[in-house]
């Protein structure tokens, strides 16, 4: 099933061709298979797979000890449920798929392919919540969600279909406590994408053009991608009373007096996936962080025609008892050993143990560590609390690598000249600003590429474009 | 979010009205909310979702114990490919969701919603597959299924979107290979739904005419309901070569010849929660087998003006100790201890621990069985121990009843008048038949009712058609 199996191929080094490096690699290390016949849709491998479910349910037990319980909702959204919020609606009418036939039969209604799932859930909402004491309502799902990109799709970052999606949608008795809600959100997401992924990214507001349509403020983690554009994934919104309004989602307080909700919704994707790819990956192939990595350690058993049989049984006594607290393979293919290394290494488990009869001899293992290649003998005595270590500092190196590559792709500038300077040579400039979201806007049209989002300014400096005193700081590049 | 937080209601009974009473059940018990405004889609609420979830997961380990390994496939089919295997699209031409606009634009070709996967998957496989040792290549996927239903749909039982649908597809060098994973194949289902749901299942090869569009075979697992119809929770099919020379899976064998894979498939669906309700629910509300109730054991504080703290905090300490080997919920909400016994119990959780002054005093708890409801007084010390024993016995005995009240739901049939006789009685009718599947189609004409199919005699006697000595047994009854 997977490409290196029938078919040679040599990979683009990563730094001399990022994006086709990115494409190759999703292939042959068996995350995706992107030759299913509708663009935009690829299909999901094994190791892709694998490496999605175990990322997401680390984030849903997050979500879980937040008290968001799980529930699954019709993929179907009636059109005039859809066209209920008009601020919402004009973010998603040119991208939405309708179902209009079904067996022989033209449908009555045309129905909607989720997008995201508002419109599915806040008519229910509006049924389920009557008083304060079913508040706060959390809920979340993990569904494909359908979006008809007209941009060109790219497996894993822009898809049609997009997989894994984990959407939280909660509803509160004010503002305060919504705002609350959008804190531990920005909290669990942050926690997921740095310590789970072992990736650095940018929390800002993204500016009042580029909220989710239908919020008040929206909240969004990118990811800088090697070549120096951003990426997002995942958005935490405040949609303050706006949908419970349309939906009609009210209680009635401590007093008996009609409110209206107040609603926060976050989600993230796939592209959780692209960013451990992207950020992690070298020229070998894939590196998974321990924590994610579907199987954290494989054996290889290096066997001669002499000894051969009793050095695998020595394999597998050892796969017995490492399996009990580890993710573990072991490879007793009739593959050369030269092949294993390169399929694992491909794939990007984190530790590889060989054992052959001088490793047996002398009790020892040799081990790789696949994020820099460094080879240890431990002796098979101590191994479990050798490898604990091992696992928990490669996850610690992994996530303070890719925090130090990005600050080198962050750059300060100080005016418009420097912007377009930082941003051709591959980075994301970074920039003060002041109160007036003109200046935002401004810069962003003069510069013309995107204007990330802000967070309130550390720094005593002047607005990059009107030279006022700086309020904001901001962050400005090219976009995924 | 649940309907008993703020309506009254009193519960059909089940034998009085089967039918309403399953329907108000799985709304009142929090497994669906049946309000979404289009007709055949649900929205799986939070219980409902945790034990399908759970139930999942233990059917999943299974699969992949076999060597299924899990992938994501799209959503979309493009319609030429679900048109290029002839029986298989009469199958489901009438049933099929066709996606036809996007945005502002119709779309060049129609996509049609995966009513299965069979033609999403296949041609993959043919990209995949070359030589002999690629095979077995056996993979799974867990996913929303969509089927137009015309018949009157029936939330978890017949929905338009069908959730949580596990489908497994293989494919094998050979006829034989294929037949040993049809076999394996049955024992993972037979396994999972008699020692994880505790549901006494009928296994049958069902008859010619009504095999899975494009199978040579199919075996298939019917429940026989409260009302006396089966419904089929699961199947397996040999698909032979039928669509591996439509989709051209060839591999070159040991010989370097060309040859066609042989395949198979499998599934089964949200139906399994239909079955668990169906058979173990009773005038109270759900009653779970203990390895799929999501909450195993619920702390219920009986607490006083007086000591009410102390209850709380011992509750508190027992719950942190049993939280270890358990799914254990302590419920120190602020209702009326009344009401959070009849909750729980009709949520179906499988032991109920009442913690009060007199219990705390004597080093005792108070513990109830939803199965039986019968109580038992135990002493703190050895309780993991008595729990355990506990629940393995309650999963024992729910099985041993699921079989018992099948038993009593067939009954054998000597000629056609007994046939409608004992379907008339609300049950499944057992005949003897000869080799010519003639007879069976006979029958089924004859009674105006499903012929589900048979598997080999062990009886020496004679068909219930022709008289001819018996080959097959056979059942005989209503459909769901």
């Amino acid at each position: 099933m997977d490409r290196e199996k029938d078919e040679s191929y040599a990979l683009t080094e990563k730094k001399e061709n990022f994006s086709e490096w990115f494409n190759q690699i999703i292939q042959v290390a068996g995350l995706i298979e992107h030759r299913y016949p509708i663009k935009g849709c690829e299909v999901l491998m094994p190791h892709g797979t694998d490496i999605l479910r175990r990322s997401t349910t680390l984030l849903e037990e997050m979500l879980k000890e937040n008290g968001n319980k799980e529930v699954v909702f019709p993929l179907f959204i009636p059109e005039n449920m859809l066209k209920k919020e008009t601020e919402h609606i004009k973010g998603f009418e040119d991208e939405v798929y309708y179902v209009t036939h079904a067996g022989k039969n033209q449908l009555n209604e045309k129905l909607v392919l989720r997008p995201t799932s508002e419109t599915a859930m806040y008519p229910m909402f509006s049924l389920w919540i009557r008083s304060h004491k079913d508040l706060p309502l959390k809920i979340f799902q993990t569904v494909s969600v359908f979006r008809y990109e007209t941009k060109m799709t790219k497996p894993l970052v822009r898809t049609r279909e997009v997989m894994f999606f984990n959407e939280s949608h909660t509803c509160h008795k004010d503002w305060e406590d919504a705002e609350k809600e959008v804190k531990e959100a920005s909290l669990i997401y942050s926690k997921h994408i740095s310590e789970n992924l072992a990736v650095a990214f940018i929390a800002s507001k993204r500016p009042k053009w580029d909220t989710f349509p239908g919020a008040v403020h929206t909240k969004a983690f990118d990811i800088i991608m090697p070549d120096g554009k951003f990426m997002q994934i995942g958005t935490v919104h405040n949609l303050g009373n706006n949908f419970s309004k349309t939906f009609d989602i009210k209680f009635k307080d401590e007093n008996e007096e009609e409110q209206y909700a107040n609603q926060t919704c976050y989600g993230m994707s796939t592209r959780s996936l692209a960013a451990i790819v992207a950020i992690h990956g070298d020229d070998k192939g894939l590196v998974l962080p321990p924590k994610i990595a579907p199987i954290q350690i494989t054996i290889i058993p290096i066997m001669f025609k002499k000894d051969g049989e009793k050095v695998l049984n020595h394999c597998k006594d050892l796969y017995a008892r490492l399996k009990k607290n580890y993710r573990i393979h072991l490879d007793a293919s009739d593959k050369a050993v030269g092949s294993k290394f390169y399929d694992w290494e491909i794939k990007g488990i984190p530790l590889r143990i060989e054992i052959g009869p001088k490793e047996m001899e002398k009790n020892v293992v040799t081990i790789t560590k696949r994020f820099d290649g460094e080879k240890s003998t431990i002796s098979e005595k101590n191994l479990e609390e050798f490898i604990e270590n091992m696992l928990d500092n490669i996850q610690h190196d992994m996530r303070r690598a890719a925090e130090y590559r990005q600050k080198e792709k962050i750059q300060k500038a100080i005016d418009k000249e420097d912007v377009n300077r930082i941003i051709d040579d591959k980075k994301i400039a970074k920039v003060e600003l002041c109160e007036d979201a003109n200046c935002a806007k401004k810069l962003e049209e003069a510069i013309g590429e995107n204007y990330m989002g802000d967070d309130k300014t550390k720094e005593n400096s002047k607005c990059i474009m009107c030279g006022q005193q700086s309020r904001y700081t901001g962050y400005i590049g090219k976009k995924y």
